[in-house]
């Protein structure tokens, strides 16, 4: 989908509103905005970063077309110097931010954005769309992965994904975060992720049996996995075996799907009638409303299989559909800048994160001014200049993907587990960061 | 976004080895295919149809290019001849469908696809990703509409949307089932969707005090609706007071917008200052994680607003961010076809709904075969044939808003309401459905 420029239309109105207040002003000064989400949900011990890399994608090519002035125009709203400064204006500034991959949690910014204030704030509205949306599905998928237990998890999620975009962006994110593979054909194509399928129930259907059925598909694909559960699992799986009796030699069936309720007892049958018929190299594949807790619980109770396919509680992270994401402008030439109000603060001034370690797993995160020098390591590194993206692999996705693998291979055990973790991973704000705070919460609250 | 074609690899890898299949086998007779809701979420009496305009902009447009052929020439999973078949493939079927707007329950066949096996068979992923998201999210809208009771609702939903598309459709859905507006600038000049927004909080933080900011913006938008709660809603109120006082007879604010934490008590301490400021016509909007239930609980505790802007919540349908979607073969070259196995099964063969109305209200549906006749209101209509959409306003955007408000309308109060409906409303199965079932099962259930 990266054919040509992102819409520079896909923003609220207000942005377009506000950079005409600063247009007017003469409002064009150095403003830093940050990324970040402001609490977890309470099944996320952490999240997976993921989406810098249609951030910065955005960040670069963001520019409005003649039929976006045109349409702009319309709506009475906007004066002709403002379109006209519209028209040309790029995003020529800078941007710091915590690669994808890595591991993060609340409060710490995954992107630092800083230009001229009308080019940064009308990035907010896409760069949280995709940043927001792109590590909720990494993170959910995190998940999903490590209750599969080495298992392979398969993404299953186009259909049901909000969307084409969602579609093709959470199959990224859930390859990135340990899926191996899609059924997604154009994330495979436009990201290089292996695809996986065999076939639906309407294939079965379509045939006058199911073993016609699946004579006629292992003709086209010999070494495939067959759905054995359109009419009944039990009988499906016998069916597999008056397959493999028919082909001999021939049989190179992979294995088999199951894709009903009440996969335990299921799968438990199906495995002890391929067995009898002298199948054990055929595996067993589930799938059917699967999320982390019906996988561990299968695999609690002993399930003998094999691979996951999971689709759409995985795709919209069914249990936090959404992440508390906020972009707030922290400073604005020079001056420190933050939101008040009861109970939502922000805190003013660029920040960085310095995480530290002990023995080979994360211990706490400090989160500091971005000019602190502080222990740990620094997790946002810079990744745009004078608004053209930086070299670096922060936002490659074979990268990424191994940058998260190793990353949870560090995480504590107690964040690794599905419950919540008791206590939450320790987020410290450095003294020279509250002291900031203080002193802007003194000039601002009477 | 409606750019070009819309992309053929948007499909699960399943889909193109079950047309390979079928290529193989010479299977390219006559198909059909239902999309249904197999259930509802236990929040949702109703759904409301959307996404039929996506779904025959797909079986219109799609076809496979080179490009897309060379990459499925990568996997190694196709023959030369099924890619030569599949780059000329078109689907020159037929649909039927229920118009975009109409109220539909669990069960009922949203879409009716009948053209070759393959070709119906390829248009699955796509036409479920599209109805299924935007039925979803037009279903969740109506129900926040309704609860504002009459007040004006406004989608604020594009930042947290998940992706980009998400964002659009989701717009288009929420004004379809009656939001008023949509901070989406891309919906607005898409859909021609009336846009509305304001400001952010970096707004007023980007200025040294909040009158400084309130005086600018004012400037450039004297009839705006200010956002006064970056540091202290009440404090906001009388700087707005403070302008009113300082512009005199040029003071033209339509209304101030709060968007934090614990609405109930700050919009009542707005209201006062405004109202002793002399500012009775100044309108309050909130915001900040509503739903339909805080804005009922809003409402009933009398809370004196004058409309919402929703976003994350009603977006992605957060209480239910997916429905059980599903797309069956239900007859294949005249033979009635069906999923069997355990709780999921489906009903062969092609069907229609007859609506029973009472007094001027919804009173039960009849699931029927396409091909009886019963009493009642038809709901699929034929949408496209030999590949063409038929003249016809069941996927226009404002008919389909004005058939929402009229469907709603006669609803029977109980499913009006937010809570659960008791008794849900009536689906029946027509005795020539249940009889056609019967068949299917004797011959397939040994």
């Amino acid at each position: 989908m990266r054919s040509g420029d992102p819409p520079a239309l896909l923003v609220d109105l207000y942005e377009l509103s506000m950079a005409q207040g600063y247009f007017d002003e003469g409002l064009f000064g150095r403003a830093t905005f940050e990324l970040s989400i402001r609490s977890l949900p309470p099944e996320r011990n952490y999240l997976v970063a993921a989406g810098l890399d249609d951030a910065l994608a955005w960040l670069e090519g963001m520019r409005s077309k003649a039929d976006d002035l045109d349409y702009l125009r319309t709506l009475e709203r906007f004066t002709d110097g403002f379109l006209q400064y519209l028209g040309s204006l790029r995003f020529d500034g800078e941007a710091h931010a915590i690669p994808e991959g890595d591991i993060v949690f609340a409060g710490e910014p995954l992107l630092r954005v800083t230009g001229p204030l009308p080019a940064a704030q009308l990035a907010e509205t896409y760069l949280i769309n995709q940043v927001h949306f792109q590590t909720m599905a990494a993170s959910k998928a995190a998940r999903v992965v490590q209750s599969a237990r080495g298992r392979p998890v398969i993404d299953f999620g186009l259909r049901r994904a909000h969307g084409t975009d969602a579609g093709l962006k959470a199959s990224r994110s859930q390859y990135l975060a340990g899926a191996v593979a899609t059924s997604n054909v154009l994330a495979g194509r436009t990201f290089g992720i292996p695809v996986a399928g065999t076939m639906a129930h309407s294939y079965v259907s379509a045939h006058t049996t199911e073993l016609e059925a699946f004579r006629a598909f292992t003709r086209s694909y010999p070494d495939t996995v067959l759905l054995i559960d359109t009419y009944d699992p039990r009988e499906g799986a016998r069916n597999v075996v008056r397959l493999a009796r028919e082909l001999g030699d021939d049989f190179a069936v992979a294995g088999v799907r199951i894709d009903s309720a009440d996969l335990a007892p299921n799968v438990e049958a199906v495995r002890e009638l391929l067995d009898d018929g002298e199948l054990r190299a055929v595996q067993i594949f589930v799938s059917g409303g699967l999320d982390e807790h019906a996988i561990e619980r299968l695999l609690d109770a002993g399930i003998r299989c094999d691979g996951f396919g999971v689709g759409t509680k995985m795709g919209t992270s069914a249990d936090a559909p959404s992440l508390d994401a906020i972009y707030k402008l922290v400073e604005y030439e020079g001056r420190g800048t933050a939101k008040m109000s009861d109970g939502m603060s922000t805190i003013p001034g660029p920040k960085q994160v310095f995480r530290r370690s002990q023995q080979g797993l994360y211990e706490s995160d400090v989160l500091g001014r971005a000019d602190e020098e502080l222990e740990g390591q620094r997790l946002l590194v810079p990744v745009m200049r004078e608004g053209r993206r930086l070299a670096g692999d922060f936002a490659d996705l074979e990268a990424a993907r191994e940058r998260c693998r190793a990353a949870l291979g560090q995480l504590p055990e107690r964040l690794y587990e599905l419950k919540p973790a008791r206590p939450a991973y320790e987020v410290i704000i450095s003294p020279g960061l509250r002291a900031e705070a203080g002193r802007f919460r003194r000039n601002h609250c009477r």
